[in-house]
């Protein structure tokens, strides 16, 4: 597939294409052929929608989540409260937490987890503005919402001692069984967490 | 998934990403905010050679394959066999074939293949304009390399009785095992075809 495109615009389309990460040229290449058969305005919506975002999409100075704003949406919001903060890995997690309708506070985006194998410190994730943020926001609860990774370990815990001296409730999403999955299917040390933080039965309204 | 993106021109880009063929909403929002990581550069070049590419990608009037250029680059190539001509759907299937350097030909790209029960009829695709190639530029041998479906059956069909009368040599591609595969994997149908199409054998240098 490394073929001659008998177009050098086709090539060049293919070549960008497969710059995206899980894109190949074949598939690359399938898109390509796609917008080519396609009414124009598919080609330049996409087009102008990809180099427009990267222009002016913007990271919101208070909690480092995307916006166009001065302020993201979620900060700005005066129906959020402000007191309690979801500490996030990244942007798609915010997006992802939002779309369970559970979180009624606001967030704080590391941009990456603490990783010493990966040469990643505390100094080039959000973790000195979040700390600050505590202080100066009164925050009243850190929720710490990082994958149960030795990443995501190794962050919460340097988070946790950073903020040990403050008056701050800090807390971190339950572990437990996956809803639907079988229990025959759930790892033993997930089972095991599960056993110690069991919880009272509840109807299953909630 | 469909929750708040925060950034309208980030659910912009996720949106005409997703149109895409085999791209869903999770992938989409993968590769915008992967774009959003990256340089700014990045997004550019991939807007711009989509863009670029729309607008000033045109069809070789001769065989219909793409091109920038007046006539394709196999066309107006002087090192090609003008008396041998390759039916082929589309312009995919042109580079696939360019790929295996084994033809040396020009090519006639339909556009489609007759399909009766997707409404799609000889007039749809470029037979007219094969049959005139055929008379006009003297064509000596038609090589037929659609895929051996019922729509490319039924088209190489009515090819072959378009040109029944006229001199030129009409060929098909040879049906067989797929080299690299087990023969108890070969359905049925290709099997026996590859006994009754058998060739003597030569030895493994070709």
């Amino acid at each position: 597939m490394n073929g001659n495109f008998n177009s050098v615009l086709l090539e060049t389309a293919v070549d960008e294409l497969s710059k995206l990460p899980g894109i190949g040229r074949k598939t690359a290449l399938r898109l390509a052929l796609h917008l080519l058969r396609k009414e124009e305005q598919a080609a330049y919506s996409l087009g102008e929608a990809l180099i427009r975002m990267r222009r002016d999409v913007r990271y919101c100075p208070r909690c480092h989540n995307i916006t166009e704003e001065p302020l993201c949406p979620i900060c700005s919001s005066s129906r959020r409260n402000p007191k309690i903060v979801c500490v996030v890995e990244n942007v798609k997690d915010v997006i992802t937490i939002e779309s369970t309708h559970e979180h009624n506070g606001l967030y704080h985006v590391l941009g990456g987890l603490i990783s010493p194998i990966d040469g990643i410190g505390p100094s080039d994730v959000e973790i000195d503005s979040l700390i600050a943020r505590v202080e100066e926001e009164k925050i009243e609860e850190v929720i710490l919402a990082l994958s149960p990774t030795m990443e995501g370990d190794t962050t919460n815990y340097y988070i946790f001692r950073r903020l040990e001296s403050s008056p701050v409730k800090i807390t971190v999403l339950a572990r437990g069984l996956s809803i639907g999955n079988e229990l025959e299917f759930t790892d033993e040390l997930t089972l095991g967490r599960s056993i110690i933080n069991r919880i009272p039965f509840a109807s299953p309204s909630r």
